[in-house]
């Protein structure tokens, strides 16, 4: 979603710090004139991204790029993604720093297609989204993996919607104050989103004319029962987000309820990477 | 480790990604004038890695800290960390920031301290190490992080040791090439270590004089047998590193051996984040 | 919007800028050891806006502060709006910059105002949004001081909503096909706007769900006349935006067609800056 | 001026601002592997000016350009000045800065050479400049466009020319006291001009041996009788400067009196934008 | 002559480059809680410069100054310049840098007043200057640390002033030409040097009208003989610059022959530095 | 030993210092469409260094570039290092960095490679270090040259090796103590070397198993008697270095004594640097 060039910054400046003041190892064991081949291959079945990130990379180091994959594909073990050609130095350098981005961002989209895959095959609708409970930093590249793997990335970040939470109603002193602030306050070019812990909460902002109802914690059953008022009350054009104890094990009742969205924070704050490598095949 | 005012630097630098053009919810909802006290409190119990980095962050905001526990402490469910009082929009902003971080740092040092427990327990003295497979940005965190579990960082960053690898050495030719370079061009100031996949090798390198070896994906059998080797050809000074396919179950094992380090990229590469959050406990 | 300490970063910058290698006049005439106290003085009435930049600025410089006016007030000539007391060599080397904004950010507010002002005595319910054609660098400030001028901001960056403009629909073929897309693909999070330039379209986007409509180049009359249709179809949870060839002359005729948002460029492409200086009152 | 790697990074940098987190209507909307063609098209007659500026832009995100004017060129309405060809998706992104740039400089351009015009056309040689009275963090890009439009950049910042204005010499004690400091310290390498606001610090500094006397809203009359005493004192190496008060209205009387150099804030901080845009003409 | 934050950014930035990912001898060493008293001692004669630079970083790292010296002052070997008070640990990482830009700034300021110090001696008034023949990145420190050793900064970069030496007059064909393209194209705000290589061509510049002829690698006897007809001609108004093989020795030679200036590139780009220590006095 | 855009990044950054707002003279008097070729040549004999960072310059400005010599090599006055050809302004403007940085790093090297002449000659193995006494920002390009010049580069900054000091010693108390802490706490993958004053403290050093023991300011008979007591115990993996008081005269009888480094602060504190100019031989 950045541009080459902005994305080429960021890249070369995650890479900057893992270099540090230079790769003592290859240049202490790699003449400079040295030319490679390597491959990047998966060490295990999943989703690939990052694609696009390593090929810039790559690129904007100078290498040349065989690319065998999209983003978004699935990947199986020992299926090579992407070949690399040019100064062997460079490969070798740059590897740690592509690898635990691709890494990371395939585990992410892996996580986030399970799931998805899992609400597809028992026909329902609900989206899969992203929190920003993400690594520090890393917000552009988690949310990106998330929408690969074929989720929501829910606010990129503070300034993109209004999404009252707790802690703002604690503040503004109630639910009913802190809404009418924001409706109030905030730009006709933003959604404005409310979470609530009560179904009662749930009807009142919905009467208060918000786009978004959160519901925190509440169990599928609770769900249910509010959809039921939810049509009743004519709220349809309202949406529904679920938030707080949805696991992969549970996931298809909270699905089930009719929630429009369901949010998970574990998609981004936990994420297990996959395991990819590079080895180098050839030297000239 | 930093100096406070560059650990600022990176700390503002990571809010400033979060807050975009600003936090329109807190704008919206929250008076400027209007004042807070805030906890940030444990939601599962772990070992609490961040600490600095919270406070820091929050006083470069002009916040109050009250803190009540020091980086690598034991902290339980609902323990309450640190209390925060100013500016209420102030804190609703750096909120999320700040608990990305204090949950990553002490889901990392949580079970960093885990696996050391298991293997103090067994009255054995491995290290536990980490590698530089982590989230690209966040390296110095995440060692930090290991470091406050009580593990070893292992290199910083590529400008911190020799470290041969598989690629070093398909590229050199061979591995005695490749440490004959290493021994020939590297600083005096820096260890040699080098990744081996065969006994073989690892005596070899160690007559060839490197500081370390790196034992990749032996099995506990193979590197009891190798150690029998080291002894007799009184190799002790060199180091020994186990590395590939150890997990938490199969930790002791490999401990047993005698090998002097383990590491484990799991411990940075796929981090599961100790559940902490911020509650406004009062307004003013 | 920003936390206090992102912003003076930013402003820093903005100094920096025009210090080059330093004030060489200040350098030369000033002794580094001299006071001053110095008046920010009105020099034609208007709305204020960029009062907070200037304080942050003046105390991230060292200075004392003394703050007459909120930003949004009205001012008069002559009027003193702040005291800044300190180093007179800080305060000679920062004059320009923090002027250069004040200037600009009142410049903006005071004509935001103004057109607002003409509608509320009109008993009108329209507001008044910016565009994003900004001085580049620039947009979180002038945006800034449009909200402090009654205004809405509209879109802060391109991260904002999805706003599907004429060259979007040129691209994507045919403007059904650009809402099903950014339908399809936006994050639920997002709000649609599209741009149209017929009546027919405008009803045709409102069918398919989008969430504002942009009357591109409408006259008054033709958007009185779109406004009977968009009641009679029940489209009036469907904002419109009037956008281009509004001027303060017909500001009027186009609040009066019931519009709900009407966006104008010059209010941050063509300020014209409020004339506010400085003056060193007392040396010490 | 800048070396253009140097430009491109600022330019980078301007439009990073503007994408955030990445332009979400072209990620929606807009196949990634869409190419287009567009031309930029001026709306109204001028001057125009930010075409390297834009040039360097564009091919720095791997656009082609053919660009059929250069800076300087009197541009007319409808008239096509560079079509660009590439990815649909970077135009799209691009646009907004990229015109932001070229009607604020065009604007600026267009001002200053139609003030230049009135005074050529009274065969008149008093110089335009621009003062340091600009929007912050756009120095360079005002400058620039004052320059093309026929104007003098003054001092582009605060350590190119010794300066004494008011201020200075309120804090220095008298003008004389503020003369004779910067004489002695400044360097060689340096003019330096003095602000009078009265004929008689006029004389008294021009006997100090200063480079340039700006004359502070001084009238024609007094400007002209000013004039007639520095012929007779032999002053006629030193330059004088007139500034204040001076509009599109009054400048041939002030240029009618031999003034050497008529300075301008609102050539720089009242801009005009002229009306620029961007069509897509083709996709491909 | 840069404002206090600017300054503290700059050797942020130089400390952060030392740093590295952390001062692993003094996290291993020192504890975090204790705190040191500290002398920066010289380590032989001079004259000191860099104090402003040193307390500011010591006081940016939240150290406690007792500073002792003022720039520019005369210091004894074994003399204490500054106290430092505070966390040890900050002493500690921080020393290193403060000592390196305070001893190549005092080896800077020394070498330039011994040089002026001789001129004076002699009763002679030519002034010293330095070139842009600099370490790169750190041209303000040095020609700072040249001001404060009573030198002349001449040019600070490339916008200051015009100077037209031997490879522009190559490129514009020749020096009528070159000298005429800057009058015509300078701002009025810059004064124009010419270098020249023989007397003719100083006496044909003059003619032409510029501020400063640099006499590159004339003889002292080639420089008197020129000045005669300098003051025959009545160039008094415009000064002469020496430059070109002229060393400690040679200098009065050179000075004695009346040119204005005489510059020195070995003033930077060879600099001795002055040999300055810190030592821990006392630990608490 | 950073990768090229990395390095692209240092370099341009260095040079934008230099331009400032733009580069004035070669503005006003070399138009842009003029082509030029010119040649870097040596103005005395050495060892160059720096070659590969004026190529990535030269070529990150987009000058074509024939490069004659390769880092490291002997030039003899006058001769040809690299033929620059493109646009004349860019050539002009980037002049002086390339040549500032180019002739540090050769003066560097060249002072280095001297003195590793002496010690080959003299049939002696010691090494020849930098230290951390550098100009600040600039370690490693100063560091590269030591290497380039056949010497060892020492820590390149903080975070490199446990180098335990005077200082730190005062800090934890005594040396025991110190070293103590160090072998606790420091990773398994630094050496640790410590600073001692008296033949006792390298032999207790020694003895708590220290990696280098830094001899500073030892005698060369000291260091001669010592070594006959390293011999016999034992300690002869364990590396000395001596520092301190060590000059270009003396060197040889320190290396006499077989210590394994001689360190040297005036190697990169006190450059002297080599005269390399730059010459338009040709304009198109």
């Amino acid at each position: 979603m950045y541009p080459r060039r902005i994305l080429e910054e960021k890249l070369l400046h995650l890479l900057a710090e893992d270099v540090g003041q230079g790769d003592v190892t290859t240049s202490a064991v790699v003449p400079s004139k040295c030319k490679a081949e390597a491959n990047v291959i998966a060490k295990s079945d999943g989703v690939v991204a990052g694609i696009e990130e390593t090929v810039t990379l790559a690129e904007a180091l100078g290498l040349n790029v065989d690319c065998f994959v999209d983003d978004g594909v699935k990947i199986k073990e020992n299926q090579v993604l992407i070949k690399l050609t040019g100064k062997a130095a460079t490969i070798l350098t740059a590897e740690r720093t592509m690898l635990n981005l691709l890494s990371r961002m395939s585990g992410i989209a892996t996580a986030t297609r399970t799931l998805n895959e899992k609400i597809n095959k028992a026909k329902l609708k609900t989206r899969i989204a992203a929190t920003r409970k993400s690594a520090p930093g890393l917000l552009y590249f988690d949310k990106k993996a998330v929408i690969i793997g074929g989720g929501d990335p829910h606010r990129l970040h503070l300034d993109d919607m209004i999404l009252i939470k707790d802690n703002h109603i604690a503040v503004a002193g109630n639910i009913t104050e802190a809404v009418k602030r924001a409706r109030q306050n905030a730009s006709f070019s933003k959604k404005i989103e409310v979470e609530v812990t009560t179904a009662e909460d749930a009807l009142k902002v919905a009467e208060l004319g918000v786009d978004i109802v959160m519901l925190d914690n509440f169990s599928p059953q609770e769900i249910k029962e509010l959809m039921k008022h939810w049509k009743k009350k004519g709220f349809c054009g309202i949406m529904t987000e679920a938030s707080g104890g949805i696991t992969s094990k549970n996931i298809l009742e909270f699905a089930a309820t009719g929630v429009d969205v369901i949010s998970m924070g574990e998609l981004t704050h936990s994420v297990e990477a996959l395991d990819i490598s590079l080895e180098i095949v050839k030297t000239v």
